[in-house]
């Protein structure tokens, strides 16, 4: 650690010490280039955040890996990092048109009509998803009519069943902690094309909630962390960035950097807090007015055993009506004990976002309403609002609105002088998520070391 | 003016000298309450902003005021503050559907068809608008709907002609300084029932467009901000608000301002980029994150004299297709010299944001096809970015995606402890407008007196 107060000289400084900050930093690092990461929080992870929960350690952020996501799992592999598959055997249950249904499969929990209705919506959303080009969304041939219209509208058009229309914004909710009135149809297909398509990215087996990571998802941060050892700078948010055609300088809690290059590896809503002189173009900063987080609550209780899977229970629920989205088994690998993760979405999160103990008590309440009063006395408890963390902004990441990929999608990865921009949401696969996190890092790391060289 | 580095205590600090800003300071110095106020820029102001061009006073910001603006109206009386009514005598033009028509009343240069088409929407329109409460839009009876989809939604479905939807498209960029495919219906619909509805935002004789204010609206402003000598800091921009229950701090450039209550009256994203100790609660931070501002490029020609009255032109334009969507008549009072000014807005204005020379010349070329060859020699010629301007974040004001009155709308006015919200998007009168910009500083500053006395 240098000395707080001190100018620090470097070629290339990261903001945010996130999974793409420390990518982008390790790649340098790897290259010989010298390099910095300030981090505004006192902890490195970012939107990843592990910790003991009665003897276990459980995620209160990104939690699942999944096939197709290379470059994570390949990182893992690497790091001799243990993964182990989400329980997920037993019945699921799904409320959707006002009636609890229940199945091995959580889909097949629908009446057979909302399923027909919500299979078609599939077909047609994949077929959609398959012409966006996921480097250009803006570029598909249908760009402004889909970019001119809400996931909403979309559903309101293609789905006539209320149990369907349910289901369809339940599972919006899940993939991205948003409602389906605020996401653009163009942006809600562009992701889902980075991720593989809808079922890939809705699917426990085969899908993007398939695997966890043994001791949490944070330990990759921090293990990329110990290999930087002395060049991450803890608790200085950066402030300021001046730049020029020389270099650019960081201003942060009690630190100056100078150096060759910026890397700002953060969601874009928090890069455009940070004050840049210049100021950043118009199309830049208007993006950054228009890329809101997603919003969710994780809550995570812990008891003695996973006492539902004795009823054949597999923990999994999604619940388009009350107030936790989608619960989970979330016990350790070895089920020593039970734990179960109930999400808490948007406008229903918001509600209780600034009341603990009420958060608390309505969800071990629909804890208890899925899996019997047992659920009512967890061994512990632990929850995470991340609208309140003001360098994560919300999660899980920054969504877009209509007419923002339209008309600012071009200036989400297009460097601004010596300023380049990393983050999952400048992915152009598994946007949104760990794998889409390193691999933007990987990318901007090549672009900086193309004009360093 | 105090030393620079010095802490300035008093009751109330006022974040931002626009119009609210000052309004705000004003009520409560007329009130005997200490108040100070903090502007980042060298000027007052805010998005109103006049400069001489070739000897006469031109607005590069806000520039006309109506009749049902009351407030803005009784101030500019008692400031004694002339005004004149806008040019718009002889025939006006509108390109829509490919044609250029030309007409007195610039809306009949349409083709029958469309007019009678537009007319239907509009009667919708006003009935829609109606049902919406200005001080909770997300009251409505339809409220949920109206916010799940989007202005262009609502145009796609109701109109039927390309020439109908060019023109509403040309109507809401001159209204909003956004695409339709930006706005929330529920948005739109509220914000044309805070300024009279439809036809009066759109007209110039009885409506929004009517009068002009000689030596420019800026004047209001100075004003104000002269009745408050020595309360005024410039060049302060405020980079972190502390409060607790005791008072709070403010921290700007190079002072530091302890007081009883903040009125942050700078637009809510703008105010979003300000740091909190303790950050804001997650609702208030949502909505900043979700209130991205229009995006307008004012550019004035000026000429020896308005050439095209001769030709018995107005010298309006409503464009839907060429890169200036709105030409107005800019010329003085007594017509002792002609001026034109162009509106660039949205995509069409971004793509030009970057590019002096060619701005300049695409405007100058669109006058000379509406007015003639004459139109490419002007005397003097100025234009402002507003999206350029880090402290404004764009022009006109702060307008809301779908999803964003109904799950963060409630956050707008809300009080946060001790720092309380103005600024014209908190109108509920004339929001977006000069006279909304006032009626909210008497809002708040009625606000903060219920508390201090």
């Amino acid at each position: 650690m240098t000395e707080m107060g001190d100018t620090v000289e470097t070629e290339v400084a990261v903001v945010g010490a996130g999974l793409a900050g420390l990518e982008t930093a390790r790649q340098l690092h790897d290259r010989n280039v010298d390099v910095r990461v300030l981090e505004a929080r006192d902890r490195v992870g970012g939107r990843t955040l592990s910790q003991e929960l009665d003897g276990d350690m459980i995620d209160l952020g990104a939690q699942w890996i999944g096939p197709g996501q290379e470059v994570v799992n390949e990182i893992i592999e690497e790091f001799g990092i243990e993964t182990f598959e989400q329980h997920i055997d037993g019945v699921s249950q799904f409320r959707a048109g006002g009636e609890v249904g229940r199945h091995e499969e959580v889909v097949m929990a629908l009446s057979q009509e909302a399923q027909n209705e919500l299979f078609d919506a599939v077909a047609e959303i994949e077929a959609q998803s398959r012409e966006v080009p996921t480097d250009a969304p803006y570029d598909a041939p249908d760009a402004d009519k889909w970019d001119s219209m809400t996931a909403a509208t979309w559903r309101d058009r293609e789905l006539t069943m209320q149990e369907a229309r349910d289901a369809f914004d339940a599972s919006v909710r899940a993939v991205f902690a948003s409602e389906p009135a605020e996401l653009s149809w163009l942006y809600f297909l562009f992701y889902l094309r980075a991720g593989g398509g809808f079922l890939s990215l809705t699917s426990v087996e085969g899908g993007a909630q398939q695997t966890r990571i043994e001791g949490g998802a944070q330990r990759i941060s921090k293990t990329m962390a110990d290999e930087l050892d002395g060049h991450v700078y803890l608790s200085q948010p950066v402030r300021a960035i001046e730049h020029d055609d020389e270099g650019v300088t960081l201003d942060s809690e009690s630190l100056r950097v100078e150096a060759d290059y910026a890397v700002v590896a953060v969601p874009p809503t928090v890069a455009g807090r940070i004050r840049y002189e210049p100021p950043l173009p118009a199309r830049r900063d208007g993006l950054t007015q228009r890329s809101p987080m997603g919003s969710v609550i994780k809550c995570i209780a812990s008891y003695e055993e996973p006492f539902w899977r004795e009823d054949d229970m597999s923990g999994e629920v999604v619940d388009a009506e009350g107030p936790v989205g989608l619960i989970m088994d979330d016990s350790p690998s070895d089920a020593s004990s039970g734990a179960l993760v109930g999400f808490l979405f948007g406008d229903e999160g918001r509600a209780l976002a600034d009341d603990d103990e009420m958060r608390r008590d309505v969800v071990l309440e629909t804890f208890a309403e899925y899996f019997g009063e047992e659920a009512l006395e967890p061994v512990g408890y632990v929850d995470h609002v991340w609208a309140n963390e003001p360098y994560s902004g919300g999660c899980y990441a920054g969504t877009a609105a209509p007419g923002t990929l339209t008309s600012y999608g071009e200036a989400l990865r297009e460097p601004v002088g010596r300023i380049h921009w990393a983050g999952t949401e400048t992915a152009t696969e598994w946007t949104g998520y760990m794998d889409g996190a390193i691999r933007s890092g990987r990318r901007v790391a090549e672009e900086v070391t193309g004009r360093t060289e």
